[in-house]
């Protein structure tokens, strides 16, 4: 069997995570048992919610256990199959964590990151990862599920760039309504503008606080905003409220600025009673009924290049926590990946 | 034609409302055209919301105008009519203003707050400007529309002796909730306890912050908070979110720690997600489809003694403004009214 690097989580953060968090190791790939299955990792997803399992703090998931691999995405290929539901060759994504290797027992196939097949004949693998992925049916069930948006009008996504935002876009578009992305850097907004097709896209590099960024919003939805979409909390929220029209909803899966223990407030709630808004949190993991009919817009979407996600690849499992902690920064341009091999 | 005691709105408030801002005047009531009814007012209802229209910022209804009659909710008897729709002694409710006599054009019917009849055979007068009234909708709208309660879940209320308040613990006990209420002082919350029949009751004035006051919800709510009515915000939201279950809802009807124009924040929204929240405002004029319905409810709670509103009873229009600053302190007890005759 061959030796398998793992990233474990060694100890926890205090205040910003750090690379010495982590800790690297090598042991032996485990004999197959009946039913389980042995994954190569080709790619290994990192996302922004890992922060929070980082903590002991009370969250919506277990916290990650310390001295064990840091949980994670992963897209692959079977190698060995002690299961006749997979066999050598079939390309997979599951949850095989920060490893080269996983073995998964095959049998407990119900649960959210059970290991699943896939097709890689229209859309790259790498991309079940991301917008055919996690990150893509987080937006779908955002978008369709609790904004509901209606031909004409205007949504807003922050990390308009990212994994999330970039599917979130497409999705909108495709729902025939003004998008309007905010990103940081003018990178990052040229390409949501070109190659996203969003109508605008707002710099919040350019805008030191949230008055100044609102007012830019101001400029780019004319009408107002009906829906939002929030991937990272903090000064694009609260730009962001005071543009929403009545009745508009905000979809929150992400709160990127308060990982790191400092609370971020929200600055005007009393705009959700003033505009009638609804702020509703969700966990796509928790919504599993919705991932087939998702995915299946989202692969048509990306096969039909009106989804063009962008990828930053780091090359090795060694480098998985500078880029992570990178992500968290905002350095990554698009879905935040790991290539192992 | 009688004269008629008025007040107007004669300047907008610099941070806290004050008497200065009001001035009362008289003027004879004019002659009544065909369709008009003239309506003396036993009752004006005095609310929070009236805080947020003697400003200028945005809101979800326009400005009290200056120079005119302060807006509200009145109840008393037709004196005289020039419409086949009502006749002299008829007990009405409507949206008079802070005058002693209005003329109502009751063609325009279908707005909110149009005049109609009530009986009081079984639910005093007063009652329509209170539990049988816009504040006990809105208590049934938010529970019913946005909390969606179940039977065994816990209820928490802010303002719980108060006449939303009040409507909210009966509507949520008479569908099998624990309800826990929040008030100010021991007096209002053995009232809750005792008279309106609440499982418990937290008196705020005994925590100097969110997280004393979150930790003795914790200690009445053992099971947590799965639906939260908040007509104040600030302090008391701050410590109920913290101990929200996930999933859980939180009907958002009033902001009043933020009317004097400082915004106040939400501390930690990151809770939002954490917990899967969803946070709703809602204005109860905006579902007029649902008054019937909820008003038939609510007058059944009155009339079998279940629901015991408290009434604080200002006497004489003069003393109406100094009433309205009282109640933006809390210093009334029950729902807020000025006699007028």
């Amino acid at each position: 069997m061959p030796i398998n690097q793992q990233i474990l989580l060694d100890n926890r953060p205090m205040g910003e995570a750090a690379a010495s968090n982590f800790m690297l190791v090598s042991s032996d790939t485990p004999e197959l048992k009946e039913g389980q299955v042995l994954v190569h990792h080709h790619f290994l997803s990192l996302d922004p919610y890992m922060r929070g399992r980082m903590s002991e703090s009370k969250s919506y998931a277990a916290p990650q256990p310390l001295g064990q691999v840091m949980q994670g995405g992963t897209a692959g290929e079977v190698i060995e199959s002690r299961s006749p539901k997979f066999e050598p060759g079939d390309k997979v994504v599951g949850m095989g964590g920060w490893q080269q290797y996983s073995v998964v027992d095959v049998d407990k196939a119900d649960q959210p990151g059970a290991l699943r097949k896939v097709d890689t004949t229209h859309v790259p693998l790498s991309h079940y990862l991301g917008a055919v992925g996690m990150p893509g049916v987080t937006a779908w069930y955002g978008l369709v599920k609790i904004i509901e948006p209606k031909v004409g009008q205007t949504i807003t996504v922050s990390a308009a760039s990212g994994a999330v935002g970039s599917a979130l876009g497409a999705l909108a578009k495709a729902r025939g309504c003004r998008v309007v992305g905010v990103a940081g850097g003018p990178d990052k907004c040229a390409y949501v503008v070109n190659e996203l097709g969003f109508d605008d896209c707002i710099d919040y590099r350019e805008h030191g606080n949230a008055l100044s960024l609102s007012s830019a919003l101001q400029d780019a939805c004319p009408d107002g905003v009906d829906g939002h979409f929030e991937n990272v909390g903090g000064m694009v929220l609260d730009a962001v409220l005071p543009r929403m029209n009545a009745f508009g909803s905000v979809a929150l899966c992400g709160m990127i600025a308060g990982y790191d223990g400092k609370p971020v407030p929200l600055t005007q709630p009393s705009l959700i009673l003033l505009s009638r808004l609804k702020i509703q949190g969700f966990i796509v993991s928790e919504h599993m009924e919705v991932w087939p009919e998702a995915l299946k817009e989202l692969g048509a979407l990306v096969g039909s290049g009106k989804l063009r996600p962008r990828e930053s690849v780091a090359h090795g499992l060694e480098n998985a926590p500078e880029a992570f902690l990178g992500l968290l920064k905002g350095r990554n341009f698009g879905k935040q990946l790991v290539k192992l091999i």
